[in-house]
């Protein structure tokens, strides 16, 4: 942004987003020397595990830790970077791939992982296009700036390119911390879930021989596991909890042990993470594999029956959750409006997929269920977004405030939920209901516009 | 909708929506009569034209006056209806006309004058499509409900259709109280004005011999006079201000005498509002004719170098309302980029119209501009909406809180001004300058709308 509306650094907008208190990641080493000086409460339960002196001391005293901590509060620019491969047939529907390029420290892991598996799509995207290939829809990669500090490179961009991406694009693909170690992990909306499924099938597992993903992927977990995208982990939660567009999240191995730490580095990545890097050749390749799909296929490979199964597990956990007169049935009509939905547009892709791909009318026909496919997922958001946190506007999926529930969908709801507990009953439920009704009319909107007629 | 969620005649949501204060409108005679039979201060300057007393008092007393009011607090049902002409080529693009239907007395102008109207282009299309025509896009006439009532008929709708209305809706032609008495008024947002002038042209003048309206209509401005919508005056609200679809509003004469009054009758309209019903015919014409244009022609009519000139008047006036550091130089540089993107569009249009209408890329690259052209207004709505009246979402027209303010663009501008008459001078300039930021923010969406590129 050239010339945009800027703050100061004195500007209290900025000045609240700086935390009072500083902390630095230190070794579990440090931690233990640390710790063992201290008298007062013993350490948590849930820490002794990780820490070696096993009767570890919380404080107050007696030992004074001396903390220097050298922060710079400067401007900076930040830069995100796209490489764009223009669509031959749709230029104007857009798969995008991103994966943020800034690190804390070395950043081996959190992101160069991830940025590696990147280039290497571009390396492997350029072969085909020498060979004359050109995507039907437009492919952009997205290397982000400035994710660690808030996310800021991917939201300042999907913010000021809301209406076209609102508008044209189909999908969002994130890759943050690519490879943390063995075993893949998924997260996905759910009209995503059968590509993904299928696309596992068809890379060779990193770590067995003669094994798909897929299958070492399922073996592992005893059947398919999808995560969900309410969390503001990373790149996506722009796309997907503002602007409303299916995102998909990857990445081989979790909590790994140095991150955020300057032990990020290439060192570890090639004696613990991934020292043959086979594990970055199988991200590199679901994810390449991903977005050619939802870039060439005629008809985007979009399912909301899958959409619509989700949902409904997310009732059934919610019903035990509830008590008094705080009834679901709003939510259960509008999921049973989306599966009807979704069972039409299957069947009419299932026509279209059987028709030759001859005439102006065809083209016109694909494109309008194109449209309908990629629309539905906007109708989960609402103008008034999460109450309290108005910017996300997802209302199936986004943060909750009520850190300790475990419970990834449904925001408003289980915020609503966890203060209904410090209120009045008639008023806690009377909100808990209202937060029903909001979802169940967002559900209804995603079906009306999977439907793609106005009531 | 047959089960939503439902307030009671007591919440406090529908309690606040009920005047404290009964009003009644009253003839001039009755006016007179009770005006001069009070004493205190006079009435003021500006009423005493239309009074026959010249020395009307108002009060405090002597008189008291005994008013009766009779109102009914109950729950009612309300019906839109619609009428569905499909597209055969592009079924998922809508064009629609609307009028609302109920009445606060008779109603004879407001809205039947309108309802007739939008009955006869129904009549005129059903001989159109037993000729075998049938539109290229949906047209759908729309007879809403409860406009008197805070337009609940059309917001309703609105709302619950907002998924589907923003990424499918070309055009919303508004008309209400289609004849008042005689000549045309007509409000647009901007991109339609060519295509309304057009039309104007090839419609019989209804009160002059050998005359189109457009030449009348012209003759009695000298030169083209077109409001802007952003009144909350009649059903285009929701439509332009929360949903962003272009919008037109027509009538023949205004001001009436009997607006809202027992007297809004048919005898009233057979001896002063159109006793021939040829103004009737004329608005029938020209609202018909703007629907066929934008339901039928290839490429969509909506020219945006007219928006740019608009936005440039604005400036121009907003300036001599600035003072100190304030300054609409972010504005400016943004309407310099929508102006590219329109002039870009333009060129582009006229490429396409040259071309023969063959083959599938030429299809998709006609939907892909019209498109573009569809989208651009979308641009201008802002997730977070005017300061205060959140609903309103478009950051070029919308009510201003400024009741005193005769400018009808900018109303976050045009507020923030006003409140900074309140406040010290570097907090208001301050404010100003973000509302001019926010408006030169949306402006320059809607031109990478138009350019249909992301940044």
């Amino acid at each position: 942004v050239d010339d945009g509306e800027r703050l100061g650094l004195e500007d209290s907008e900025v000045v609240k987003k700086f935390p009072k208190i500083p902390s630095m990641p230190i070794s579990a080493d440090t931690a233990d020397t640390i710790f063992r000086s201290l008298e007062g409460a013993r350490v948590p339960h849930e820490w002794r595990d990780t820490l070696k002196a096993k009767v570890g001391r919380v404080g107050p005293g007696p030992t004074m830790l001396n903390f220097t901590y050298q922060g710079e509060n400067k401007m900076a620019t930040i830069h995100n970077v796209f490489a764009v491969i223009r669509g031959s047939e749709e230029p104007d529907r857009f798969v995008l791939l991103g994966n943020h390029r800034d690190a804390w420290t070395y950043g081996a892991v959190d992101p160069n992982s991830g940025t590696a598996a990147l280039l290497d799509i571009a390396r492997r995207y350029a072969l085909l296009m020498r060979l004359g290939w050109n995507p039907r829809r437009t492919i952009i990669l997205c290397s982000w700036d400035a994710e660690e500090f808030g996310m800021i490179g991917s939201t300042e961009w999907v913010e000021q390119n809301l209406v076209n991406l609102g508008s044209k694009a189909v999908a969002y693909l994130n890759v943050d911390c690519a490879v943390q170690g063995p075993g893949l992990f998924a997260g996905a909306t759910p009209q995503l879930d059968d590509l993904l499924v299928e696309v596992t099938k068809k890379v060779k597992d990193p770590d067995s021989e003669d094994m798909t993903v897929y299958e070492k992927w399922t073996t592992t977990n005893k059947g398919i596991s999808i995560q969900r995208l309410g969390g503001v982990d990373s790149d996506f939660a722009p796309f997907l909890q503002h602007a409303g567009v299916p995102s998909i999240d990857l990445y081989y191995g979790r909590d790994f042990p140095v991150y955020h730490t300057a032990f990020d580095s290439y060192n570890w990545m090639t004696t613990y993470g991934d020292p043959l890097f086979q594990r970055h050749m199988a991200v590199a390749g679901i994810w390449g594999l991903l977005a050619l799909h939802l870039a060439n296929d005629p008809i985007v490979p979009l399912n909301y029956l899958t959409y619509t199964a989700e949902l409904q597990e997310y009732t059934k956990v919610l019903s035990n959750l509830l008590e008094g007169s705080v009834t679901l049935r709003p939510i259960i009509a509008s999921i049973q409006q989306l599966a009807a939905a979704a069972k039409e547009a299957e069947e009419e892709v299932k026509k279209l997929k059987e028709q030759e791909n001859v005439g102006d009318l065809l083209v016109l026909k694909k494109r309008i269920l194109n449209d309908r496919l990629m629309f539905a997922e906007r109708g989960f958001l609402d103008a008034e977004g999460l109450q309290g946190k108005q910017w996300f506007k997802h209302l199936v999926y986004g943060p909750s405030s009520d850190l300790e529930s475990k419970l990834v969908f449904f925001p408003g709801i289980i915020d609503a939920i966890s203060r209904s507990k410090r209120t009045n009953k008639t008023e806690g439920q009377a909100a808990i209901q209202h937060e029903i009704w909001r979802v169940a009319r967002a559900i209804q909107r995603a079906a009306y516009a999977l439907k793609g007629e106005l009531t």
